[in-house]
């Protein structure tokens, strides 16, 4: 039996939100092959009911399975809601909401934590559990920003509306002495700048993708999954999309430079 | 054979937004009855390809067929931009692209129209088409949107940011001498205010609802369509959701208060 796994590992997101995983993914496993799937089609999940977001990422992972994956990682924290499970059919799963709750108790020194989300996450309340779980002192304040999304979407990363967005939806946090702030929607990396201004000081900031990466890489050393050879070369990067349309693939494409050498193929997708 | 029809006009939207088109119909025709369905599990359109535009509208239309309504409206532009049929399964359909392009040809005085839609609107280019088959003099100038939308859902209608936002967005249209605005997609009307003053003077909003209100008054006058008996009292609105959902069912009641003596009904729905 091969100490080897060729295999790719399967991310998955509502959109182009999980690109900001799958770029922390590349930078940390260059050896290994990964697929893309976003479900263009039908996002935003960040509205949607926990039923429908299941039902949804249920058909996204049997896609990926048949592209014989050898693990999962759901790159959207709404998904990850509903994905509990450490296993479907067989295949490892990585939710990225466990990552993240755990790293941000791991990094907040004065125990203040603020978890930024879509509404549907703030209500479903995982990190707030999850955190006081690993250690119940610690205070979590949970704010939705649903116009974060959006502003991601439409390339405003670094501009004046944006600034005043953040400010509002984060106002109230300002007296909380919060000194660690998740990152807790895949989109919300592409406003790193707008969202620290709002807090001047140096708060740290947890991302996703940097989260799943550091259990990613102690499971490939404790072995619970077979890396690909460390002269693997990935050839091709394949970006699935259940929507056809420029805009995503231009930002996709966007996102996505300098962050891997193989050539990136779209191919347009029904999951259903 | 009778000269009234006491069957429901159907209505759809991916949303909420059609429920501005919803209002003016209520409005205007008191003794109807309707339903509606906003495609909530699939929401927003306008971010999504033709093809799967036009197969979301068309299963929401076969839904809508199934409660055995006597005529369609879609409350959609982006669906409207794929639905240019008159008649579906032998039933009379309005899409709220004609009546709008029409009302704006006969309310410019000098030529000048602006038309303000979310990217896939804009990219089909059907406003313009129309208007200048109409009257090949207008000058038409289109303008995407996309954040007009999410502001509106969350409820940001006079607000600063949502000011900032229409002024980054239109301050292109200022120099053009526009008299006419036609809001080309159901959730503007929502962000009359800000979009007004932008252009300071006294420009002329043309409202989808309004003008799909005048075409339909003609059919039935010239009984095309025939109207319910004048003593018709709905007693109900059937509002149908293809996902559940407090937030949704909020706006919606919130929208449709003054507009309606009937009991709001939500009710969700599989339309696949």
């Amino acid at each position: 039996m091969s100490t080897f796994d060729a295999r790719p590992i399967g991310v998955f997101d509502s959109g182009i939100g999980g690109l900001t995983v799958l770029r922390e993914l590349l930078k940390a496993f260059p050896h290994e092959n990964f697929i893309y799937l976003g479900d263009t089609a039908r996002l935003p999940y960040g509205s949607k009911s926990a039923p429908t977001v299941r039902k949804y990422s249920e058909q996204n992972m049997n896609f990926l399975l048949s592209k014989n994956v050898k693990a999962i990682v759901v790159a959207c924290n709404t998904a990850s809601t509903q994905i509990s499970e450490s296993v479907f059919e067989g295949i490892p799963v990585y939710n990225v909401i466990d990552p993240g709750a755990q790293l941000a108790a791991e990094t907040t020194q004065n125990k203040n934590v603020a978890v930024l989300a879509t509404r549907a996450t703030v209500k479903a309340n995982n990190y707030e559990v999850k955190i006081k779980k690993l250690n119940p002192s610690i205070n979590v304040f949970s704010v939705a920003c649903p116009l974060f999304v959006p502003l991601a979407e439409e390339g405003w990363h670094d501009d004046a509306i944006t600034d005043q967005v953040a400010e509002k939806y984060l106002s109230e946090l300002k007296n909380k002495n919060i000194d660690t702030v998740v990152l807790a929607c895949t989109h919300y990396p592409l406003l790193k700048k707008p969202i620290s201004k709002v807090f001047h000081s140096a708060v740290k900031l947890i991302d996703s993708g940097h989260a799943i990466s550091l259990i990613l890489e102690k499971d490939f050393k404790q072995g619970s999954i077979l890396a690909a050879e460390k002269n693997n070369q990935q050839k091709q990067l394949t970006v699935y999309l259940t929507d056809s349309g420029a805009h995503f693939e231009n930002l996709s494409t966007q996102l996505l430079t300098n962050y891997t050498q193989s050539k990136i193929v779209f191919e347009t997708v029904s999951v259903i």
